[in-house]
């Protein structure tokens, strides 16, 4: 029997995309659709409340191409509070117009395949800074949920721990080549969604997702291992451009 | 030719799915609401009223992303029955404003790899009681469909009764590290529905389904031979708490 | 090249799954209703008049779960007939309410893997009984499509056919210890439909398919080469049922 | 490298399939189906003056099962005739009531496996007869879009030309046991559509489709190399019985 | 570890297609339909003046078969400008009746397998030229999504860069025997859309699309390395035929 990695959770995290109906947006006067924004940017405003007392995080985006229009990433500290927000969303009047597009649900991770010195993790700052992250506010966020393969020869989860160990590092030895031009925060679904984990990366420059996702293929741990699902790319959506945005 | 494990088979299960399409519902006044609401509350009052004289049991959880909003899970004697509450529910004022989302049909069911001592297993009160289970009212609740792999040289079907019976009693190890906090409900659906099993996993602390699906995907029996469908994660809607979740 | 086993076919059959549109059903008055089931049951009339006269068979079932809410399975001596049934039911007021949610074409057919005496197999009481089938009146049905794999090591098409003979066999001494519990009804949809055949099972106990379908998986004709489809199991919904079952 | 076969290709073909919605279709008056019905029968009559002239052909079908209703295929020497036709069809009254189920754009093809010797094969009349082909008007037809597989140890395009060669004739061989009972149009679509061809087959004996497609499936061609779509199967609909097939 | 090929970038790019309903858009009044006309092709100008100084470019042209209607490719220097474009499309009259198909997300991409010389490739004017095309006016257009296999012996992704490099050059060679008959874009997706990069085909001779593809498809690097997604072919569509195109 092979053994689990430990594994650290922070905040629950939904994504939660969303195509609009413009032509049924269309339909509604400008007051009314003014009175929709409204509502929505003062919801806004609750999350930015929670996020600024550090209970909670989000993102909001606009999504390229057809697969959604409007990208949501809400961090929280339990599942009531991302189904509450969720169901607070759907009850306002511009959910009307926003068809569901895409969701997922996970927790933020950080697997431990590095030794540990027997202390607490959760009383480590840099690890609580990691396990409840405020979402920077980059240019760009890409979003796709990943599994690691099951298939003859090609199991990772047959595979030893030390060599499984090995392999990270050597991912990881990748991605650090993008510090201080991608983050990314890893979200783990198993049991929670479709994927076992979810990967959103930010960035201000959208190429650095292209070349961070296409050099990590080439490390073993992907190209033996990894299964990806939907690619999701999106641009910044402030809070001052929703209306624009929407201004039809 | 390899021998199948005998099983036991107790109330039959429908997991049912639904969205809620808030634009539609909106569109009732307050007073149409509360009769469907009303209306679908005195149907779960008979669903009470049938699990208290042991009968059958049902659970209600709201699904956390847009896989869907609510999900009812409900045990019954008989296949008619299960179809019956379906076409009545399916009849209400309130089901025209919940949409489809997914459903499963299984029994709940024991695998028994363990040799026998020639006793009949449904005298058994313990036994029974796994068979026929009140559903426990955790605070969470957790489901999937799954199948045992029959792929290439991961082809469980294929393998010795002996084999089987090993790797599973590791595999109930792991999960009996979980005792006390997840609470599993196993219902086979082979010639019922897609897959061959749904897990239905209960609980107080949302993180322990995590925990328990994650550090069992490495024992073998689930690292070669499992396949797994949709996961659907939940919280609990107790009967006084569906009018706010259904207030608009 | 290895050898196609000699076939027999009958009757072409129809499997015709509905869902009700239960929401729309009910903006009809009571007379429409009314109206609607008259002229359904007046067609299900003629298809008895068929049956009556040994030129088809029919089947009506409500099904469990969200995959469909009604099932059809019509045999007829020709694929025109059935495009026939088909359309004239399509036509009907009933049908506007009844969402087309799948379907299964096929014709009624016998795989000789045995050794034939040289007689006209089709001059056999027993095969045209076995291929002109009176669908019997059971409580419960369940449908599959499936087709033989040909994947790597585990091609059916590939195997001589003296090993497909001997799994053919021994898969059949499987259903035997289900007879008079379970009445089979193979159908043959190469060159009609989505997979190789379809599987349609009759019974008073709906356990009985899961037990049977369950043992079957691990003969090595199921286990390596069996692909399946979706599963759909059902309750007999009798005429005189129709109205109730409809009645909103 | 394996070496490409050399083909040869002639009409450029549509297969579309469409569903009728009969509910939409009855809220019209018998005056204006009749209108749509004649507008349709009009472009159809456009379709005949085409195929007069050799300069195309077409078949219209009506479908078994839900996947579709109606069939059109449609054969012409450019991609832009096919285009306009199919425009021209969405634009007529009746296609408002005619869903799209499904579509495959492809063009007449022989494969040329043989060696030549060395006339120019387009001006042979037989293969000019096969490539530019007037579609025949069987009782039935029967359509499904295939690849060949490039999987593991069967991978079709690694193999020797000669290997390729010998393969191809001997299905060719259980082609031509066919001869006289079912006529075979295959059709390539690499570039075009999903799958690498279409295979549409004309038989006034809709059981023959089924009895070559499964002794087709025992070549090792079909076996071990062949990866099959959706198959629709369907009864010909001759022109005077369109006004009958849509009379509500 | 295997090594990443450099790649180098120019502008992003969107492909959007579309289904018109025309059974919708019959509905507007011919003042009505003109107007959306005229707003559509004001849009388009603004385009056209984009691409005049050299900023960008793009490509109308109508897709054969159902799985949609029209489609635009649009490059832009930045993932902004796309998102931009796509939205201020979606917000016109016109839109309402273009039912969103399909889309893609990537980046103009040139693979550079070979040794470098060391000057910045960025400044080569035929370089820039490639990165930054104005898209040709040719009779047709294909297009089609696709992955580098990772899938048991076939894993690209494990290969030595020399045998990558050997792969594609040998590739390359395939493709140079249709210079001056097709000309062909590839764009980079991974970490935007579902596959890694896109192909669009260009050529005034449809049946070159066929030719080429399955040419290549014999190529190693495609027969064990390939995973396409779905092929689209279309027509070109000018701007002063899109009256005409949308007449009704």
């Amino acid at each position: 029997m092979s053994e689990a990695a430990l594994t650290l959770e922070g905040w629950y995290c939904l994504h939660d995309f969303r195509s609009v109906d413009w032509a049924a947006w269309k339909t509604l006067t400008n007051d009314e659709r003014q009175a929709a924004i409204d509502e929505f940017l003062a919801l806004v405003e609750t999350w930015e409340t929670t996020e600024a007392r550090n209970e909670g995080s989000h993102a909001i985006y606009t999504v390229v191409g057809q697969k959604a229009d409007m990208m949501f990433m809400i961090l929280r500290p339990t599942m009531e509070e991302l189904n509450e927000i969720e169901t607070a969303f759907n009850k306002t009047k511009l959910a009307e117009y926003l068809v569901p597009a895409y969701s997922y649900v996970s927790v933020v991770e950080l697997s431990n395949y590095l030794p540990s010195d027997g202390s607490d993790p959760y009383e480590n700052p840099e690890v609580r800074r990691r396990l409840f992250p405020i979402l920077p506010k980059t240019n760009h966020i890409c979003f796709y949920p990943m599994d690691k393969r099951r298939q003859g020869n090609d199991n990772w989860y047959m595979l030893p721990m030390e060599e499984r160990r090995n392999l990270m590092r050597a991912h990881g030895m990748t991605g650090r080549k993008y510090a201080g031009k991608v983050v990314q925060i890893i979200t783990g679904s198993v049991g929670f969604d479709d994927y076992e984990w979810g990967v959103t990366l930010f960035s201000d420059d959208v190429l650095q997702f292209k070349k961070l996702v296409y050099e990590m293929r080439f490390d073993e741990v992907s190209a033996r291992y990894g299964e990806f699902g939907s690619f999701f790319v999106g641009n910044r959506l402030p809070k001052e451009k929703v209306g624009s945005f929407l201004h039809v």
